[in-house]
């Protein structure tokens, strides 16, 4: 088996599920820790910045310092960056996504923006979806932080920002682009931050559907785990497998 | 030309624009009215009870009684009672709906509901659609009013009850039943109201992906009326025409 020499790693159902620390995972980057391989959280999470990602990884033990987190807000205001350095935007969204456009020097803005962002926002509004419609409408290119359908919690599954995305959608008839997993756009990024060839990196994940197909996507060798989303029973109904699968990662040798 | 003995008819974009008459619409009325000829206005407008909109009209010098209006969200309540008499529903939406599943006695609720409601909500938050998506992944059947993707406003097309709803389609991956226009549900039960034989009545209105639609969905003449949302020009694309176009409610002979 390849030794590879940098790691892209999914977080929720790879590192831990919701509030509950996955122990093997911990064990996992503490030995990529020691080998001195470099590693990059990737995430589609929007709401949160990337410090206080690390926290709750530090928490749960696992060695994650702020750089070696990286956001669907960062991502998604990179792009933005690359594109218009002096974008003025329209963004519905938390913290994370607010934060990562501020630090880009990007401008907020209600009214006729150039851009118009959508990620997870729990404290949605008619007035926030208006603004959104208005300013596609008007002609603003029309991006979502990532296509997520649904988030797991305690409760069982609530809206993700790929549903509260479609409200824009489906009103104005104007297709966004995603930037989060399973697209490129978030994994070439990451890519860079990581500054290891893409062909010497594995990307790890629980998901078939975001992480695996990122990896896929992006021309990354991928790392099935089964402590989350896809199943075994359910990776059998997919034509393309991941490179290796796995039950936990302490059956994995770095 | 046939003398129709029955009229279904729509609101916005065919008696007044919002806030303004349409001139001609109201003599049309008063014409049905002097020759005794019913008449029932059909709106897929689920915020407002029945009372409220001819209020509305009656301010317009449109006579019209509250029996005289079929709202979808009145429609809404009969094909949910026809089906489960004590139904329990989870609601999202305003005064209009809400009153008219409670005039059917039907029980409102926010846990395991035997029905999900999406009606237009301007107060729609994060959890109103996190209780629609667990209800609808716990089995609710789940209904949405009308499948309009916008709402025409002085400040320009603001999100319209199809896009609220497709929150709840794209979490839980399921298709809701639309009752209003351009659906026969609404059509059908609108013409048991009226109480005149559809190869009887006409169906008249402005838009023609709702209103000519839906009259043509549930087999009745219709008229295209040029006051609101199709023009002259976007008519030609279409293949299926109208039975009847006017530009004005005025040249139109009872």
């Amino acid at each position: 088996m390849k030794n590879y020499k940098g790691y892209l790693i999914d977080l929720d159902g790879t590192m831990y599920r919701g509030k509950e620390k996955i122990e093997e995972a911990g064990d996992f980057v503490h030995r990529l820790k020691d080998n001195g391989i470099p590693y990059l959280f990737v995430t589609n999470n929007s709401s949160r910045r990337p410090e206080q990602v690390a926290e709750k990884l530090q928490n749960f033990d696992i060695p994650a310092a702020p750089e070696q987190v990286f956001t669907t807000s960062m991502a998604t205001a990179s792009y933005i960056y690359e594109r218009k350095n002096d974008a003025s935007i329209y963004v519905i969204g938390e913290e994370g996504i607010r934060n990562a456009l501020e630090e880009k020097g990007l401008s907020l803005v209600d009214e006729n923006p150039d851009f118009v962002v959508v990620g997870i926002d729990r404290s949605i509004t008619y007035e926030k979806l208006a603004l959104g419609c208005l300013g596609v409408r008007n002609g603003a290119v029309f991006i979502s932080t990532n296509g997520d359908i649904a988030i797991p919690t305690e409760r069982g599954l609530l809206p993700g920002n790929g549903s509260l995305t479609s409200v824009i959608t489906v009103s104005t008839q104007t297709e966004p682009i995603f930037i989060g997993k399973p697209e490129s756009i978030i994994m070439e990024q990451a890519l860079e931050v990581l500054g290891v060839p893409k062909e010497d990196t594995l990307m790890v994940g629980d998901n078939y559907h975001t992480d695996i197909l990122a990896g896929m996507n992006a021309g990354l060798d991928t790392l099935l785990v089964h402590t989350g989303v896809t199943s075994e029973e359910d990776l059998k109904r997919y034509d393309k497998q991941p490179t290796f699968t796995i039950g936990s990662l302490s059956n994995w040798k770095i």
